[in-house]
């Protein structure tokens, strides 16, 4: 929990408040003590005229708008494309925005952070910074253990991503689908391309002109950005799975060094942000739902490639609206209110 | 469907034909119109009493025993090790075993076959014919024919198998606890070491001390044998998703020469062994639902690899009760029909 010192608390807008990512923003803030001092719920025209409840009180959800930003340190945006408009109102206001959309990612301007792998990237920082997609942010934390232990080389992910990835919606098709089924009628998909209950789907986002969908791509070029490692050699499969909360990624990583799993394992016990549940003896490996609710990332099943050297298999477990939505978002700010990297001081 | 010109039809005897894979043999055999003169069907103490109605007939389900194949000429087993003590009695007995357990698949004498892959191994057949495991019969089909287009170095596999690969116990244990959590009930796990409804499971069969599992080391060993390919670079990570029926696999393919996504589509299309469902600006890719209950292999998602050079990604899902079991036993007993290899003249 950062410490205000005496100081004035934050003022915070939370963007689309009233989805799945803002509602765990909420829960989150209250869990780590964020100090708030004014608090703005922001959402779209769908949601404008809902309250929320939050540390004993009823706040009005307001309509997003240019105006919105007065007197605001920190925008926490888990709304779309819309935070495109919105940003530069938000930052002449004097707030910084911590963006968790696909929006500004790649702006080389825009610092994309991962708390714990790349801080400093922060320092500089022009007003706006960018949180990095679920499947990504899970991914680069052990990456950044594994790199620096033995050098990058490659990296082969195939993910196994929840449905709460895709929104309220998407949980609500998967539970409305179950239900369907196991009741002996059919089922119309609406959110997804096909059934997604007792079903997976090879496909997140849209799909680009090379084969590969944005989700793959994103997750290929965020890693990249986020490890500083422009030339990486990364590719990654994408498919949805009929999972609630927790993605799960079989990586394949290749080094310039040779690494032994012990080395491997040692690192990831060495490190805060990492739990390291590999005893295959006992049966001790994660699974989405050992990773619900939690904030580490979860990695197990590690063991020397057969199929070349130099290389290890990792299985990654995280909690996509926490590690990889609103948890980093708040780390992000966490880092700033801490560094006194807030734009307008925070201070009685 | 092989035809019996005008000798006698085929006597045949389904081991643990009472089991998901039994069952599904029946099936297939009736739609396939195999040509059936006798039928035993057995199985194991706790089934013996039961009976099973097929091509309108009431058929005794039998306890399996040493003494339970005169007069037959080929055995579908579909039961586990059993069939290790029960094999030398039935070869004994004149019949050819088909065993679609881990057994006899590695023993350098026994044939071990996916039909259209690799049929000339059956010709000097000693009496038993492996049927591969689930996720490698799926998987060597469209691994031939890219290793025939451009020679095979090293194979990278994900895959998402379904709970039926496990039995009708593992189905009716998703079933189970799917309809619990939709009730708000807890559950406990009994088939599998952790709960499989909306969860998945990196854990397939037992753990090696190398920290692969048995279904990984199978997948490796068995690929190699099948395609003569005994130091194929290849590796893999098991997992066990909430699917009834059809398992899929992420595999990234690398060559010895050049190949394009247009050369890997070609070749795809020209076996009718497969189904190429790839087609991403219409959303064409195929999932487990799509294969459930068919007989090709459907590939999608074929695109260049943006790891490295000379590599491919495809995406290949099937039913594993039949590609994955049933039919590749059928399809054997098809093969050996037709080219005269059964051990005693099929003739009236």
């Amino acid at each position: 929990m950062p410490t205000t010192n005496g100081k004035r608390p934050v003022n915070l807008a939370i963007l689309g408040a009233t989805g799945i990512v803002g509602k765990e923003l909420l829960k989150i803030l209250d869990e780590r003590n964020f100090p708030i001092g004014q608090l703005k719920l922001l959402a779209s025209e769908r949601s404008k005229d809902t309250t929320i409840h939050f540390r004993g009180k009823e706040y009005p959800v307001e309509l997003a708008a240019k105006d919105s930003f007065k007197n605001i340190d920190i925008v926490l945006s888990a709304a779309g494309s819309i935070i495109k408009e919105l940003a530069p109102a938000a930052i002449a206001a004097g707030a910084i925005v911590i963006d968790k959309s696909s929006a500004f990612r790649m702006n080389p301007e825009v610092p994309l952070v991962v708390p714990g792998v790349n801080d400093s990237a922060m320092d500089n920082h022009q007003g706006i910074i960018a949180s990095p997609n679920c499947s990504t942010a899970q991914l680069v934390i052990p990456l950044k253990i594994l790199h620096d232990l033995a050098g990058l080389t490659r990296v082969i992910v195939s993910t196994y991503q929840s449905v709460s990835g895709a929104g309220s919606a998407a949980v609500e098709e998967l539970e409305m689908q179950t239900h369907s089924l196991m009741h002996g009628q059919t089922v119309e998909p609406k959110v997804f391309t096909k059934r997604i209950a007792f079903n997976l789907i090879p496909h997140i986002d849209k799909f680009n002109k090379d084969g590969y969908t944005r989700e793959e791509e994103k997750l290929v070029e965020e890693t990249r950005k986020i490890l500083s490692l422009p030339q990486l050699a990364i590719t990654c499969t994408a498919v949805r799975v009929p999972v609630l909360i927790g993605h799960s990624e079989s990586v394949l990583v290749e080094f310039a060094r040779p690494v032994t799993v012990e080395q491997g394992r040692n690192a990831f016990a060495a490190s805060d942000m990492i739990e390291l549940w590999d005893n295959t003896e006992d049966n001790v490996y994660p699974t989405p739902i050992d990773a619900a609710g939690k904030d580490p990332v979860y990695v197990g099943r590690i063991r020397k490639d057969n199929s070349s050297s130099n290389a290890l298999h990792i299985w990654v477990v995280a909690d996509n609206l926490r590690i990889g939505a609103a948890l980093n978002a708040i780390r992000i700010a966490e880092y700033l209110l801490e560094h006194k990297l807030l734009r307008q001081p925070v201070a009685s």
